[in-house]
């Protein structure tokens, strides 16, 4: 049901290597979804009715801000572990991460009782630091203007034996990324709908992919756009070029979860063959998206959590008379920073 | 199934009634609870798996701040104007709140097309004042320090021939608020769990003695406490002396929701006859329990629905290997005063 894991002798998996594994199916990621119950949180798929009466449209949010470790990311890291044969768990993980798949490993492998750690940049958001310490791994802090966490993490699994898990290239990370999307399919059903567009906030193209594979395969009609802030849309770029497109130099950005500069190998083809095209949002409607979750919807979101929340504040896409769905997929904001955006973003929207 | 709406002329329902009706029973209740499908959010019951680390048990929240219109409300609303016969409610609604029923009724009163006027005192939380005239309610203002709102609210419904909605003093809102419970017993016993000890933020007794019908029926041992603000503690008073016990003069407070000087005349019978002893939080517990619902739990909850999880995490009560589910009520706090606590409340707990 799902491919043997490729590992490079002490290596684990080589995230590098040229020839990637294909893609999950959907009844791979509905396998995920049977092994996740009573691990990962049921997230809820919550109605926003001022929304839905502004837009004309149903729109509903998936708050994986609720789900273990304040996002889904612990869906794909659980899923991944959950599959690695014990002897190989047994010798512990390594990851690098700006945060939420930092947590989530962390949380899997504690869950598995096994070692992990986590290489994370320096300027990552403290309470994602905190986080990952606080479940129990180990933190190694490196300089994101000038390490290569990729090349750190590596050198960190050959060294103690331990498994890589990447963060969005590796077919279990996807499947478990994916079940997000069958809840949100579920729930619907059983109010006799059914998703029209999906908002999907991006950055390697785990969940994007996942999600493109589950509900998309459940649900072909449903549009399913990428979302990416300001100087971080290398997947609009890549989906309308047919290929991928590496950025040069991106610019700083609230959103930490998405500041990859390229979609990822595995990735990339599964959403070029079934997503739809890109939506781009500004620094300024994410800080606008967050005061609206508090006000709104009572849910404390992320920057990059945000960023399909944003598309749909700004008027990013049509859709009135469209069952939305938005993926909140973050809820780790250092407090600070939610409040001094509470503080400032003062305009009260229609509700 | 449900006793006949008491009514005294043009008055509609009359609060002051000397002779109240009966309280509901648990399949009331549950009548109430299949009404709702549909109508309400069947809110998650979250688990808190950093308070559960840290108190060893099995700690949940019912996140009713979730709810439609950010608290518990709606469900009497509903309840009550789906029961009233369509003649009377077509009639329109009246009540009396300081924010959340307001919304509540508002809210259902614009389900079932009917007009609705709500007293409410002039130093609501302006989100409160806001909300509820979003959902179209005709909002009136008092000065919380002169104005009777009930003989408002009474000469009001006189003057318009409207039904009278109490905030708690009626079995269709005590059945409504009820509902909550029984998702948390049918929750819990999917995970294979029963409730042992919840804790109810009170103020009325409304939502208190719906728990106690419902839940307590369906789970005899379970403990269930009410939980209020210092300075504002009438039912644990009154708990304790075997009958109402009306407070004195009353300090200013950051829980709007629960500034009731003396339990109801309906509840507090029913809450007598099976709740545990009452509970009593400070304003600075109240503070860290904000703080602590945006941090480890990506929540939005107001001061006057935290109060269940600043006795928990004051550690109000033992709960050690127990199954405790804390009733977070409303999320309706003003964004300046969440900013404000998320700036003061650095200290991290440990997670």
């Amino acid at each position: 049901m799902h491919p043997p894991l490729p590992r490079t002798g002490r290596l684990g998996l080589d995230a590098r290597m040229t020839a990637p594994p294909a893609p999950p199916g959907l009844a791979d990621i509905q396998a995920a979804a049977m092994a996740l119950a009573g691990l990962a949180v049921r997230t809820p798929l919550l109605p926003c009715p001022a929304l839905s009466a502004r837009l004309d449209a149903r729109v509903f949010v998936k708050a994986e801000t609720l789900q273990r470790t304040g996002s889904f990311k612990v869906r794909g890291a659980y899923t991944l572990l959950a599959r690695l044969p014990p002897a190989v768990r047994a010798r512990g993980v390594v990851a690098h991460s700006s945060g939420n798949h930092a947590q989530g490993v962390a949380d899997a492998a504690r869950h598995f009782g096994v070692p992990a750690a986590i290489v994370m940049p320096s300027d990552a958001p403290p309470p994602k630091i905190a986080g990952t310490r606080a479940r129990g791994a180990e933190v190694i802090l490196y300089d994101r203007a000038q390490g290569d966490r990729l090349a750190i993490a590596e050198a960190l699994a050959a060294e103690r034996g331990a498994v890589l898990v990447p963060p969005f290239d590796h077919p279990d990370i996807i499947a478990g990324q994916g079940t997000a999307g069958l809840e949100v399919v579920e729930d619907l059903d059983r109010l006799g709908l059914s998703p029209d567009i999906v908002l999907v906030p991006t950055s390697g193209g785990g969940l994007l992919a996942g999600t493109c594979l589950g509900l998309g395969a459940l649900v072909p009609e449903a549009r399913i756009h990428p979302v990416e802030p300001e100087g971080y849309d290398d997947t609009a770029r890549s989906l309308a070029a047919g290929r991928r497109v590496r950025l040069g130099a991106t610019p700083p950005s609230l959103c930490d979860a998405l500041l990859l500069p390229e979609p990822g190998a595995l990735t990339f083809p599964v959403n070029a063959a079934r997503a739809a095209e890109g939506l781009v949002v500004s620094e300024e409607s994410v800080r606008r998206a967050l005061a609206h979750a508090e006000r709104e919807l009572k849910l404390v979101v992320e920057p990059g959590g945000a960023v399909g929340l944003a598309a749909l504040l700004a008027g990013r896409v049509a859709v009135s008379g469209r069952t939305v769905v938005v993926l909140l997929t973050g809820g780790n904001v250092a407090p600070a920073l939610l409040a001094e955006i509470l503080r400032t973003q003062t305009d009260t929207e229609p509700s």
